[in-house]
């Protein structure tokens, strides 16, 4: 994929976001490995203005490379993650409502639900609060999801953040932290009411489950 | 309704899952009854990427007759209700979020609606917690259905699974069962904050509703 | 205006009822007094289906005048609140939410609002439980809003009926009852979280914006 | 910008308060400073019926100028809020559900998300109960906002006001207050509801969010 589908592609992602819910005004951001770097969202953009073309391409020190707006504030931070975990090809932040409920909270998502054992392997975990706009956060979401199965991390006080072998795969992420986030803040609203209890899925079904997920679930043939 | 026809209103219908907001990304199929077996949605595709032509259609042992994809990864409990509820022509399946938030309790939804009554006849029922993929989940889904007046159940951790005489019945159930999950958890939240209870509805009311609505209401003529 | 107008006006009304989420699937109906009876929705018929034709004229004992389809299960209930409120020219049913929940736990919407101050004039009075389909609704609507400010009332256990000295006036109502329900409901929520009360409305300030509402807001010139 | 293209802006405006959920039917409203005065909704039109001819001028005594239709019954506030905040360009009041549902219990948002450090740069305060329709509601909100570096007022039992240096920065704080209640009553809920808190942030933290937010975020340079 050459730079300018890369930029159509991101576009389109971004798109997503609002159209989900996941974002409001400017805030969110979605970015794209690239060679020597990466593209992202241009700062303080809402997203009807954004084009392919507004897309600020920048190296792995957030440095710009290309386009004439300035990039996400946000920059720094996707630079340190694509420095640090080499697999990860695409990542999205967000301030989706019921996940960054939680993360006010300062807790993890607890896995009460199969769909959270297929996406995620286990709890989504939270990080610590730290500030924006420097390696800070992304220090702490390498941290926390390096050699963890989840590809979706929510930070004290802040928000999300998914990572992915491709943006899409990232974006995916970051729907389903807020699917199971809302559910599971339902379920534990509904047990509070009720004075009973959510209950719990046994380590070995959480493993069962993300087995099955990740090497059954799909199609696992080339699809036309 | 031939083959095509078949694809056709199922595609459609599919459709309806992301506009009444009961499914994300992926998650969510529904299947219909067919001469021999039945025909489904492909396993993890899309809503935005379906078409007609991708249903898949396999027997009722959950082998693949027609279909260039895979089928959904719940095929074997679609394939075990219909070979056991023959009066079933549509399932559905989902994670809908209200409904899942009960789920998550292990809890049955309590009959407190004239609504419920109406299209549930009672309470809508809680199963037990089954792995995904084989025939446990339709084991439960049949032990706890066969004979009951409601056509929807929730299982313990997961979801929603609903069944008709045609899959457009199942999807009204679908869709009714989380628009009562979300008003009677509304209605427990709001008796918790103030101290108040909920209303029960009496056995003799709730089977007066629900022959009324089974019997009088909708239209019993030939509509042109 | 005449019956064909009439038609296209209350099909074009019930599309708002959709449109602002107040119902689901067939449930809810709107209906507007005509010379010697009342134009109404036919029973379980989806709002996708509707169309002007195929609305139903019944007279004041609910028995069709002119329509190809059986009128909605709540007619008699209608018919009744017309012949006992000369003054109401619409009326609206819905099972909307945040309404109904109310409705469950049997209790009226306090007037914590100046928005309900405005538009109900002091709480949203909650009627007994009472069996669908004939007229006992009906006496319970006329029973509780005979002299009361509120053009809405909530039936235990069930949803919500509006009436207005036109549909319109009654579908502003429905939507207005939803809305103010949605809050108050977050408000009685958020006051219990945080140990804190939600803040009465003195009656004489009640009194004061529900007269401004009605006497000063809006357009009292002819409207071009 | 001239007259005719303020009212295109201001109708354009409008449009975005029922896209964002933050207003039902009628209610709501926002005003541009004009040369000698102000240029608001008209009372009691539904956000489809608007045009930009529709919208009203006033001077600052809230006295019309041009127009056929009657303005917001809320135009004495505006019109005291432009005498007495000289940099304020544009006025956004809503009945936005979680805000005014934080307004019901008089109590003010705390500032326990970053997001809510960027735009708010606190908590977004409370201001007490005034009646609706004359100089009051001014009076209330100069005193609370004057010197303060939040936007954003909620008004007990009422609902929000915004300002801004235009009516877009005033939206926009109307869109993100809505956004930031509801995040934060989700966090209370859910500390409720665990039994665990919701976790502060630091004075500093907040002050150094604010400043960034301020003086980094978005493009500094004249974008084409």
């Amino acid at each position: 994929m050459n730079h300018a589908e890369l930029r159509a592609e991101l576009h389109a992602l971004h798109l997503e976001l609002p159209k989900n819910s996941l974002v409001t005004w400017t805030s969110g951001n979605i970015s794209a490995r690239v060679d020597g770097g990466l593209l992202i969202k241009p700062s303080g953009v809402t997203f009807a203005e954004l084009t392919p073309e507004s897309m600020v391409a920048t190296d792995l020190d957030a440095q710009v490379i290309e386009g004439d707006l300035s990039p996400s504030s946000d920059t720094a931070t996707h630079a340190y993650i694509y420095r640090h975990l080499p697999d990860v090809g695409g990542i999205v932040h967000t301030h989706s409502p019921y996940a960054t409920a939680w993360a006010a909270t300062g807790h993890a998502i607890p896995c009460v639900l199969t769909a959270m054992a297929d996406e995620f392997g286990g709890p989504v975990p939270c990080g610590s609060f730290a500030p924006i706009g420097g390696a800070d956060i992304g220090q702490e979401v390498v941290r926390v999801l390096k050699g963890h199965r989840s590809p979706a991390i929510i930070l004290q006080s802040h928000g999300v953040f998914t990572i992915g072998k491709t943006p899409l795969a990232a974006l995916k992420a970051a729907v389903m932290v807020e699917d199971v986030a809302r559910t599971v803040f339902l379920a534990c609203q509904l047990a509070a009411a009720r004075g009973v209890e959510v209950q719990t899925l046994a380590p070995a079904d959480i493993d069962r489950l993300h087995h099955r997920y990740t090497h059954v679930y799909g199609q696992h043939q080339e699809t036309p």
